[in-house]
């Protein structure tokens, strides 16, 4: 998940003054940019998911006295936020609709003859049909998988460690979980939320080096946060579970080369068709004993998963494979994401070239079978580095651009992650302000 | 939360031979009756939610090649589904549905200036105001209360364990959870879910005798399983916190004598209106740090929660609340639910006095503010106790009877839960059930 960029600037300005100096004439008056009074300023700066809230001021006006913006606040979401796919939903939102009367879905349970009691029969058959157009995943072979679903990928990472770590009768050591870096920055706090005494993180999968200790790999493909496609790197299978977050495995990001065949796999509809706000999330889980340890965490932790979600998400996957038919009459949910996505990063990439500050990784070209054409990785982060040492996120940050810093992913502050799935208005603020950073404002 | 009573008959039996004969006519054709193949008999024994299954003979047919039934299973739910309510939900399916478009709810955010980011504006509201309505809570005086929404109050427990326990920096001594027997049976799996440093199941707090440890007592009012009123029992104020569970404190179930107001209260959609399968539970807290420790827990355990179940939990409660008021055109809700609840139990009285086998627990009756005239407390279960010293739940399951065993709760196997809030034709089989066991067979 990445950083969304808001720019808040306290009041002082009224509506009718002339929009912030350092922010071009349309973006200064774009919608989602507003100004705050103090109070609400001191409410952003109290609110818990501002990281490292700063009063930063701008560089464009000294005096304070000065009927214009004195300070600006850069906050972030929960990261990664997936408003990008707004456009698309917004040309299909009566078609994906969803009414949920009043009487229905009482029960906690939703099938009883499945393993996974909770599981919206509807949703389970949606996210088979999807795999298979998309062929991400190799559903349709002999090899059965078990359908567990969670609120949202989260709750299912704390399942898999619940369900592949250590017996409790062993004793007090834990089972240690793994992730080569840069790896998604929200795993050590994910693992070591409640200082379990079944699982710990480990850090660094590269640098794991105790041969005798039972543990779990996460491997994230393509990564968060620098989509590189990725395999396991602790070498010794028979101790080891593996764990796969393939969140970003859909043709919209990375050519879809192979189906996955892992034990287990882990997938949401938040990076799959952006309905983060529903929290849903599936695993494909090979072994049953594994799927029942996974469904009875759902079940202690929260007695099942929204099944107005399960609903919706069932209606929205339905709608994203219907929209891959070749007879269909709406636009293609892949391919229209994609070249949003796509047009982003040329001009992004564009933009870095100019001028000798960042680097950006390069993705090889593969064959997608989805597709059925060549294709390139463009994950839904950008992963900068700055050139020589510098602290790239503070330099981000000094130009009002959340990054998250490289140390968060166990790697240097050279780099950090800027987000590509926001808004167009958000996505445009940034591009603006790296151009300022470069010395190439796109403004002159 | 209680049992459901679904009796599974394994096949042999057509739809056009006669009723299972140990059913009544009218049950054994009821709607949510049906017969098994063999297969979905191993399914269902499969199932990791069914609570030690048991393939019974039927008493009534000895010989396996009659034509009839030859088994029966007994199964349980989570326990406690209060499909009860549907009746309501039926007659108000259309004014209390919601739509959700395609488009809304991709962010992960809801409202970026509360500290409850991910808090849907139209769900506070309608919460704040159905306290108001209720007075079951001090809502509109002075005090503020934040307002924390979890995936189902289970994930709340587990977020006010994180927050009110000791902090990480205090060593390996987690904080003890106890709560008076008999206390609710998920207590101690939720607490010792994996295994937590910070906090860890103390059973009995009337046990509860280390003068020097920091705990967290749990106090549950109405108690569940026994409906009892209750206050905490550990008397060391500047040690302990305390937790008040008050999904029964509605007036369907109990008088509403004084508003609560506690420093931290939890209460949860699906025992209020019926809404299980939505999973929203809420938090009313005092104290802003303990506030944003719980938000916390919710965000890097589920990310927020699902905001399309906490936009039809608005739309449920708004219902609610309007059918509250004196000009309404709709039933009370309250009044409505209480109404049938009253008969359920009235009837099971009536059965259980016939014979001198079991005890149910006498209630006070009590001046409720919301009702403004006397009231008496009515549980979502019934909390029963078998003369003698026999084993009740196995008593029961005899008769095809699944109630839920006092050793689950903390105390004796004399005790056992059985739910009374589940559909009609379930609650008469539960009557039909135990008026055989009690040599009162209704159809004689």
């Amino acid at each position: 998940m990445g950083a969304a960029w808001i720019a808040i600037v306290t009041a002082r300005l009224s509506q009718h003054d002339d929009p912030v100096p350092w922010l071009s004439p349309k973006l200064g008056q774009a919608r989602t940019m507003r100004w705050l009074t103090p109070e609400e300023v001191d409410l952003t700066l109290a609110d818990p998911k501002v990281a490292d809230p700063e009063v930063v001021e701008d560089p464009g006006v000294a005096d304070p006295s000065m009927v214009c913006p004195v300070a600006c606040i850069v906050i972030s979401g929960p990261g990664g936020d997936p408003t990008m796919f707004e456009a698309y939903w917004k040309k299909m939102s009566e078609r994906s609709a969803v009414t949920l009367a009043g009487s229905q879905s009482l029960s906690y349970n939703s099938d009883t003859k499945n393993l996974s009691w909770y599981l919206e029969p509807k949703l389970e058959q949606e996210i088979r049909r999807l795999h298979a157009i998309v062929s991400n995943v190799a559903v349709e072979e002999d090899d059965h998988y078990y359908i567990v679903v969670g609120t949202g990928s989260s709750q299912l990472i704390q399942a898999a460690f619940y369900a592949l770590s250590q017996p409790p009768d062993a004793g007090d050591r834990p089972t240690t979980v793994v992730c080569a870096a840069p790896y998604y920055s929200a795993y050590p706090e994910i693992t070591d939320l409640v200082r379990s005494r079944c699982f710990k993180w480990g850090g660094d999968a590269r640098s794991f080096e105790r041969d005798d200790e039972p543990f779990i790999e996460l491997v994230t493909t393509p990564n968060n946060p620098d989509g590189a496609i990725r395999e396991p790197v602790v070498n010794r299978p028979h101790q080891g579970k593996v764990v796969y977050d393939l969140a970003y495995y859909w043709p919209h990001f990375t050519p879809i080369t192979s189906p996955a065949n892992h034990d287990l796999m882990l997938f949401t509809i938040s990076k799959c068709t952006g309905h983060a706000g529903s929290r849903i999330g599936w695993a494909l889980v090979r072994d049953k004993e594994v799927a029942k340890k996974m469904i009875k965490f759902v079940d202690v932790s929260t007695i099942g998963v929204s099944k107005d979600s399960q609903l919706r998400a069932a209606k929205i996957l339905e709608t994203v494979s219907d929209s891959c038919s070749t007879a269909a009459d709406i636009e293609n949910f892949f391919v229209f994401s994609r070249n949003i996505l796509k047009e982003r990063w040329n001009r992004l990439r564009e933009l870095v070239k100019v001028a000798d500050l960042f680097t950006l990784l390069k993705y090889p070209i593969q064959y997608c079978r989805f597709a059925k054409d060549m294709a390139d990785t463009i994950p839904a982060f950008g992963w900068i580095e700055s050139k020589g040492e510098e602290d790239c996120a503070e330099l981000l940050k000094k130009h009002k651009i959340l990054g998250r810093c490289g140390t968060k992913f166990g790697v240097g502050k050279q780099f950090a992650r800027i987000s590509l799935v926001s808004k167009d208005e958000e996505f445009n603020l940034l591009l603006q302000r790296l151009s300022i950073i470069q010395g190439t404002d796109l403004n002159h």
